[in-house]
């Protein structure tokens, strides 16, 4: 097994926040080698209440984990369609299939979620490897080589996230000389994206360095990541937090409860707009309406410079209405899924929304901080 | 039995709207006489998934009814409150300590639910007539009248409501030619306001007039109110919805699926600031970004004349976080409630945010629309 990152001094840090569950240590997807390789991850379908890994065997396992959401988080499932294409490639080894096989697998996980782009940078960026290389190695080898170097890649990105977040809220303390209240919605830790998270990795340096934080966590319904996976990741890592509902976010705003908000991105469009999970956008308007501060933490990889005005262009998902009338929770000892809305009753889940640059104050990536505009962009990419 | 009302050929609407309940017409609370007068509501802490009344014998129910939101809503509760001052003076009827009992549970009643303005009018108005009326009549007599009037005249304002809200409804679906679509939080229906509800009025009349319509429900957590009772009613009066989750409203209305929103009101200031249930603050703002009219529905009673600036000086309730821990549905047949969130966690509840006045387009009540401002609001109490 190789179960890469626990001998990289980088990765000392994670460890500290929540990473260990019992007493092992784990990220959110993990590739074992041996025979027949294989990709394990942490079945987010059936936390808390249960901890759960899984294993990927097949590029359908692969498909099959992201559309049921098993994992979720544009950085992982990113990972996890990689990982698809690296089983691909290797179950079809020295087949005359191979190249079919690896393109057939590009395309449908390229369309297991409309949203999110990290998802089809990262399939295409295997398939390039596997299909156009010139090297000596064997595909299946070139797309093992790739799918670490993404791995790594994510991780050391979540990182360096983590490291420009935090002098956000170091600033923050300083201004204030109080506790660091931070809004986040749904779930973008480490969960989510790995190993540091993305606007979790700031929270989780700034506990580390003694910066006294708090953080409110919506709930995030229909799925609810924000009570289920953001609210268990953060206990785990001892920070101090509490559950809101989706509602309560504006009027905790309004009563001076919230320094700063501080969420993930889907998708993030050249001019800076940005897709997240449904939602966001009201909580982007309450922060601006009540002078607060509105962030978004996300790996280049999830900036579309293709694309311009996300708010028309984003595909957002329409996701399946069984999610808002189904919920899951224990009813004493037994874990059971009830039934909160009547089937005649019609429903809409889109999974995402589309907050405008306007009002994010700026996009905190590996790359540095940066403002929600083409040219702070433009300057990710440009700049020495 | 008086079930007042039902042979008033005002009511006549009603009747049309999905008060019918098999084939027996309610109100959400009607007055049954006889030897022991009694005051029955529908529970409204058991719908959609069971169709229950209950009883009011004494005071203490009523407040019970109350605390535990077997009752909710503002015109509903100050109405259930005068109730329990009716039957504080019958119940004490001819003893010397009535005065005493009926001013106890005035005190009681009044501090049941902290945000809501009607209650408080509406209690001290039936003390009122209780303890310091000249009147031949004993005091649980005066009780009983003062508290008829009071049910008549919530229906009768609710009533006009609807018809210059239905005005409204009328000119967007001229302006368009097609399905005017509305979007209402939490439930200000015909359950929460004693027949025709305040936000909702409107829009069965419209039905009625066959002004195509369409309701966005927010589902509206923690304790489901649009989905459990508003989507409830709107299907018993057959008119098209959608169930939403809370965060969805944004994104609806940035895609043009939104024409207008209309919601009710527990507490509204004199300078037009709008206390609702949580959340509604984060819909104004979606709505004022998306340039759609914002509408607040309301009797004058739940206007605080006295009240400046809403935002900070409405009493918000702080609720148990037990409603956002479990959730009530249903397991096969049997009506269960999950645990979705670990004890573990703290939670925060407020149970109602503020909608500034510039945020509102107008107010909707039963004396005529009306601007979200001090003149505006004044122009109700001076007009002729």
């Amino acid at each position: 097994m190789v179960n890469f990152g626990y001998s990289n001094c980088k990765l000392t840090i994670l460890l500290a926040h929540g990473m260990k569950i019992g007493d092992k240590h784990y990220r959110s997807l993990w590739l074992e080698e041996g025979e027949t390789p294989q990709i394990r991850y942490i079945d987010q379908a059936v936390l808390p209440f249960r901890f759960e890994t899984g294993t990927l065997h097949t590029p359908e396992d692969a498909l099959l984990a992201i559309t049921e959401m098993k994992v979720r988080g544009a950085p992982l499932i990113g990972a996890v369609a990689a990982g698809g294409i690296f089983l691909a490639a290797y179950r079809s080894a020295g087949k005359n299939h191979q190249e079919t096989t690896v393109r057939k697998w590009a395309g449908k996980l390229k369309q297991a979620r409309p949203t999110a782009v990290n998802l089809r940078v990262m399939v295409d960026r295997m398939a390039d490897h596997v299909l156009n290389a010139f090297s000596p190695e064997s595909p299946e080898e070139r797309a093992r080589k790739e799918y670490m170097k993404i791995l790594e890649g994510e991780t050391e990105a979540c990182r360096m996230i983590g490291l420009h977040g935090l002098e956000i809220l170091r600033d923050l303390h300083r201004k204030t000389g109080r506790t660091v209240n931070i809004l986040t919605h749904c779930n973008a830790g480490w969960l989510a994206c790995i190993d540091y998270g993305t606007a979790t990795a700031p929270i989780y340096l700034a506990h580390e360095r003694n910066i006294p934080v708090h953080v409110w966590v919506d709930e995030t319904r229909p799925r609810n990541q924000g009570a289920r996976l953001t609210a268990w990741e953060l206990q785990q890592a001892g920070i101090p937090h509490t559950v809101i509902t989706d509602n309560a976010g504006g009027h905790l705003m309004q009563k001076g409860c919230v320094d700063v908000v501080l969420v993930g991105s889907d998708c993030t469009t050249r001019n800076g707009d940005v897709a997240n999970k449904i939602g966001t956008y009201l909580k982007a308007l309450a922060a601006r309406d009540n002078g607060i501060p509105f962030y978004v933490a996300l790996p280049v990889s999830s900036i579309d410079r293709e694309m311009e005005n996300g708010v028309r262009n984003i595909p957002v998902e329409e996701r399946s209405g069984e999610e808002v009338r189904l919920i899951e929770g224990l009813d004493g000892e037994n874990l059971v899924r009830v039934s909160i809305l009547s089937e005649e009753h019609p429903v809409s889940n889109p999974g995402f929304d589309v907050t405008p640059a306007r009002l994010v104050t700026a996009l905190i990536t590996e790359r540095g901080v940066c403002e929600a505009t083409e040219g702070g962009i433009a300057s990710l990419f440009t700049d020495p």
